[in-house]
């Protein structure tokens, strides 16, 4: 490892320099005019893999071409395969007059490296693309087989992933998925992601009256659909914070003594999150921290109300309508339609008959999660802590991926979601940014990791089980 | 009586084709290009009582003038003086294309007049104008002094109509005011609304986050500004139908047996009702009728609801703040200024501490009432009786109408509200039009009430109390 660890330093600036290449790119997968510069960067990404020792080409999808990079491999190798997924493709830059600096100018200023991109997700997996040339620009054996599946649609949905995985499936079979693409709690807390939220959308709409009434001539003889969906919403949490919907909780995965001993170790002040999220008190569900919940438990949430007259001063009707559109985020184990029947079936059975109820059932996405006491996961600690000299924290996240039970899905193995992104770097805002120290640790920590998970598979290639440890 | 009678049935044509000139003239208040047509409609409608016979003179405002005209009297008079009040101005007439012809052509098919304004308000008042020409054209004695005032700012609010009361406050002495500016149940049930609800608005935003939030990220350990305002507004009816405010029946006056007995005789059927309005199932205050519950019973109302996002699709948002639009019809003797602290005070003392509410407060306008046993009522259900040539009903109306609380609080006499517009007339809505049956109808009960009320008052001008009777 020492011949790695020298590369890895002696060409820092290097690297930086191309990865300010890479982000010259405005490579915007949502806006049409820039389908020109999606493909160029692409094929700039193919050439820089072959530079670096790598077999890459550019496959075409009915969108952005995906570009796969395999290090060389033996015939017949016994090493454990892994897949390390990134994107190249950015989010749209405006609104431009918030930038200091033109955001595909590359601006370097201290340790931080400004440009759309820069954290979402070039820097991030650059990281990865440096680390395993200085495997292989150092003549040091490499102790896994690796493939880099570097996607062009990420910003707009992954339309053509899942298909791409399917078609390519031999291929691409692996001992499991690396993705870099996720948040670090702080640089001094280098961060594993082991679960993320699942998601199931739906619309209600209470129909009344067949058109607006005069609220004098007919209010008190019939129902305000306005007023029914709120008795109907304001059944959904009980005052604990809980969904009160029977069966909602049924499959919920319990938190684990590891996971919330894990979690208490994060960094957390109540005054000031109260403070950064502008509100006069927390509140949520009873007997959980304010990180668990927003991670770890599933939630109900009114994203919008839409009823009668909006405009200024009043406006004396009854609503022909009133139409609410909710998310719930769901947590291992819950089935999205299978809590979208639920709720659907407990909606029905609470509505009053002065109504008329439409229920229009959305997207959703599965919760994800590898158990974080799994070989993978406190393998992947050991890198972390060797690469950042710090105990890595264990987090959920609150949000949802829909690529990583792709991948799940799909090549039935676990994502090890390593994240490199800070809460201060502006992903999809203004003055994205990339910090450069946290570039360092990240090429040390994918370095650190291809031994260890070597280590963990063995020489068959599957994985025995270390004792969980204090991460 | 009977010359008048003559005089009304044989000259009933020319009335008609009078009647049709005032309403060619476009007197739209709201539309400042109409301004000349609405004085010109002043001037005309002065002349025209002039030619009747009476005193009439145009009275500037600082908005449209209000026309006077008043039968001549003896000097030291000491007959009844009654106010007849009308409006000269008109709704707007669009939408244009709706109307089977122009607005403002006065086209005659059947017994129906087209024109905007015909039943709002101008043929109703111009029936209490021609049954006083037939008096004086009769040499009949008029029992009453009676003064018309006819404003024109009716449809934008009767913004400078108060002050006019109050300016003219010792000319404009009575002992009653009568208004035909109100519903006709049907061509078979003469009408007098002795009620009227009033009205108390409020707009009441709670704020949650100081911006709309990410609903993975930090959804479960914040409130959610849209359900904590359904589940306030949830609160404020109960599930039979009641305001759910401490202390918000407390001033209600009950429905006297005589109002409960005369309530009954209407002409009602729940299913063509809940036809009408288009609703699954009727739903009101138990045990009232759905008459009671839109006309005696006082409602709170949510008009409009307002929070996140309302677009098509979701947005997975917890949003920044939720907003409703409330008003409360309120009946006699409800105080709307202590009615919306009372509610103010009730939604501060259950609202949660995890938001901040903002309450505003908005306009607001007295309930009205005639007792439906007063001598006056009574007296003028034997006019429409004698006139109609049917048994009258007393309704009480659910909407509110500011200008009749004025005349009480500034006259301190009470008002005869006397409708003639049909269900059906269109006030408001395109194709308005007034039934010439009811016109003659109407020409028949104006000049049946003066002898009425003036054998109400005596000699004396003090009304004597006659016994209540099946009206």
């Amino acid at each position: 490892m020492q011949p790695v660890e020298s590369y890895l330093a002696a060409n820092h600036d290097r690297f930086v320099r191309e990865l300010c290449e890479y982000l010259r790119f405005p490579s915007i997968s949502a806006q049409p005019q820039h389908r020109d510069d999606v493909f160029a960067c692409a094929r700039w990404l193919t050439k820089h893999f072959q530079s670096i020792g790598l077999e890459a080409t550019l496959r075409p999808t009915p969108g952005n071409p995906v570009v796969v990079a395999k290090t060389p491999r033996a015939p017949g190798s016994r090493k454990p395969h892994y897949l390390i997924y990134g994107h190249y493709d950015v989010q749209p830059p405006e609104p431009f007059d918030l930038w200091h600096s033109k955001p595909f100018e590359a601006r370097i200023e201290g340790n931080r490296l400004y440009a759309r991109g820069a954290c979402d997700n070039k820097g991030p997996s650059f990281a990865h693309f440096k680390a395993v040339e200085a495997y292989l620009k150092t003549g040091t054996e490499l102790p896994c087989d690796i493939t880099f599946v570097v996607e062009g649609e990420e910003e707009v949905g992954s339309e053509h992933l899942a298909a791409f995985l399917e078609e390519n499936r031999r291929e691409l079979q692996c001992d499991g998925i690396v993705i870099s693409d996720t948040g670090l709690v702080s640089p001094k807390h280098p961060t594993i992601s082991y679960g993320l939220r699942g998601i199931a959308a739906m619309e209600v709409t209470l129909h009344g009256p067949s058109r607006d009434l005069h609220s004098g001539l007919f209010g008190g003889s019939l129902d305000n659909p306005a007023m029914a969906l709120c008795q109907l919403l304001a059944q959904l949490r009980d005052t604990k914070g809980r969904v009160a919907i029977p069966g909602f909780y049924k499959s919920v995965a319990a938190l684990t003594t590891y996971e919330r001993e894990q979690a208490k170790r994060l960094p957390f002040g109540a005054a000031a999150y109260r403070k950064f999220l502008g509100v006069p008190k927390l509140f949520g569900e009873e007997g959980f921290t304010p990180h668990e919940q927003r991670s770890a438990r599933p939630t109900l949430e009114i994203n919008g109300l839409t009823s009668g007259y909006q405009g200024d001063g009043s406006k004396t009707i009854i609503p022909a309508w009133a139409r609410a559109k909710i998310t719930m985020r769901l947590v291992p184990n819950q089935k999205p339609p299978q809590i979208l029947q639920l709720v659907a079936k407990h909606l029905r059975s609470i509505c009053p008959p002065t109504v008329r109820m439409e229920l229009s059932l959305g997207h959703s996405g599965e919760p994800y999660m590898i158990s974080a006491e799994s070989p993978q996961v406190q393998t992947a600690l050991n890198a972390l802590k060797k690469s950042f000299h710090r105990d890595p924290v264990l987090v959920r996240e609150g949000g949802s991926i829909p690529i990583v039970n792709d991948f799940k899905r799909i090549l039935k193995k676990d994502v090890l979601l390593l994240g490199l992104s800070l809460p201060d770097d502006n992903a999809h805002s203004p003055n994205e940014k990339f910090d450069l120290d946290v570039f360092a640790k990240g090429l040390r920590m994918s370095a650190c990791l291809w031994p260890e998970l070597a280590a963990l598979h063995g020489a068959s290639g599957t994985p025995r089980k270390p004792r969980p440890r204090r991460a």
